[in-house]
């Protein structure tokens, strides 16, 4: 997408393929920064401290991390060590385990010598995959949004949680990519922002859709309740962190009060996803998937703008070591509540997700 | 309640009878500080900028507020217009309308040379009153956490949204009451205290359980239903702004959203509140309930510490202007989810809630 008129992704290999540049998300929206990684850890670095955050995008982080660290040591050890390493950054996404194994699954035959270069092609070419992929999520969703929006006869309201765009994945996004073919496609329609504590992933959302010119406006996580009983949203649509085969939906912490007021106000809720996403080996998210418990320090510390015209980004601290912090990263939507999975391959009802897709 | 071993209530007539003092709550928690207000339009500010807040403590306040108008002119009009200034102030807490019809009831048969007395006798009385009834709330609705303890035979996990403590009343608090009253009687209980974004009142709930020693994790909005979902929730206890005698409770935004995932996980749901939060000629909250519409920089900022060993409380810009933002105060919780209503005269289900209190 563009940035300031200009064409980016939110990863890519330095010409030279020694290296990749990724957009610094923790920077994000205050500034734009790209980053250069020239080794493994420094991806995994990027990876834990989401400088990369979104299921797809950390997938192709992973990827071109094996790539800098074949570079440095082809060994079947280093292979296996830094599958390893990159694979413990992130414990919930499943984008990154089947990165990680397609890397193995590529690279284990190939002699050592050759390795380096075959992992930065695969890593290139999974970069592709995952553009190629999200844009048809894109064509895939749009067709729900315009028939809703026919079907009311105003302009369209979506409420999203998180962030789920373009620098979610490589290019486009995956929810925001159905927003944005609609949008580019002439359906009117307006975004509902959640915030997202406590990481503000709504502040990327806001940026993304600035970017483009859709229309939409920033709430608090809690608000989203009020708007669904007031008939205010007409859709929910979020991305995914990982998916069963039966249609339960892993997201970002908060997630599931949202599909809960859907279905309290009978509004349909979409859960927007690369196939890479849906785990076939899990049957029921709920009791099957560890949640990450993330760091206290974010929900301690929130970054915002300050000083002589509010220029400059920095954390303030709201709650002291005094009073207890949890913070868990995600939680599970019940198939139940889900109307539908986009994915590159169409749309499936949950019930309908494995036979679909023949997993 | 104490402060540093000192009792306080958060608000108190000085001893001049000529000013009333306050707990300043927009400072709290980073700094505690008290304010004195000597006019009337001190108090509608104090109410509008919230450094009074809490349906209770409201309507006390605006009662002190005609109280210091009395004294600069005791007329018919002024008593009148001291009523809609003040009034004006938080359109959805009935709390404020009940405490200002009692003032007008009381003073308009008084002659003006006596008003003045009169109106801080009264408001006197009825920030006494409010301190009884609280205790009485807590002590009603500590026999319903005893008896889920019991039954539970260990620590009760109870969630908590917004701040119902005794800053958000002349003392004690409404749900804060009953967790007061529970853990002083030896009931082994902790909390789990919701940020309640916008203003993140949870920074005084969980200021206030640290002052009195009860055991609290501090969460943000969007974690409460990943709680239920894994058990690690028992009870959710809220406060509330205005509630339908037909057991609607409409309280601060998102709290719905937690009384859905209480009801997806069979976990009772309680809202705890003076009589006189009750609005007899309110039947559908949800049809008939204006939502108040807040500023837009309570989510573009945020107040935090920074500086030089975080000492220094300022608002950081977390969102520009380039995003529209919206910013509904309250949610409706339905009755249907509500398990019962908690009051100084007893605890009701909400369909038993009009024939309970006959009104």
């Amino acid at each position: 997408m563009n940035v300031n008129g200009k064409p980016f992704r939110s990863i890519w290999a330095d010409a030279s393929e020694r290296s990749v540049h990724i957009i610094d998300q923790t920077r994000l929206p205050f500034s734009f920064v790209t980053t250069e990684l020239a080794t493994r850890d420094q991806v995994a670095h990027a990876i834990r401290s989401m400088q990369v955050r979104g299921a797809p995008l950390i997938g192709v982080a992973a990827a071109f991390g094996v790539a800098l660290a074949m570079q440095a040591d082809a060994s079947d050890a280093a292979l296996e060590d830094s599958i390893s390493v990159l694979q413990a950054t992130r414990p919930t996404a499943v984008n990154l385990a089947w990165a990680l194994v397609a890397m193995r699954k590529h690279l284990q035959p190939v002699a050592p010598s050759a390795r380096a270069e075959a992992a930065w092609r695969l890593a290139n070419q999974l970069a592709d995959e995952d553009v190629a992929t999200n844009e048809a999520i894109g064509l895939h969703g749009m067709k729900i949004l315009q028939a809703r929006q026919q079907q009311l006869g105003r302009t369209l309201n979506v409420l999203t949680h998180c962030n789920a765009g373009w620098l979610a994945t490589v290019d486009w996004g995956t929810a925001l990519a159905v927003i944005y073919k609609a949008h580019d496609a002439g359906v009117p329609l307006h975004v509902w922002v959640d915030e997202t504590r406590p990481r503000n992933q709504g502040l990327l959302t806001a940026w993304e859709l600035r970017g483009h010119g859709v229309p939409h406006t920033y709430i608090v996580d809690n608000a989203g309740g009020h708007l669904m009983q007031h008939r205010k949203v007409d859709l929910v649509l979020v991305g995914a962190d990982r998916v069963s085969r039966t249609g339960d939906v892993a997201n970002k912490i908060g997630t599931y009060l949202k599909a809960l007021a859907a279905r309290d106000n009978d509004i349909p809720f979409y859960a927007a996803l690369p196939v890479s996403t849906i785990d076939p080996t899990l049957k029921n998210a709920l009791a099957e998937i560890e949640i990450e418990e993330r760091a206290e320090t974010e929900v301690r510390t929130i970054i915002g703008l300050r000083g002589e015209n509010a220029s400059e980004a920095a954390p303030v601290l709201v709650l002291d070591a005094k009073s207890s912090v949890s913070n868990p990263g995600f939680d599970i939507t019940p198939s139940r509540l889900v109307t539908g999975i986009i994915t590159e391959r169409g749309v499936f009802a949950p019930n309908q997700l494995a036979t679909g897709l023949s997993i």
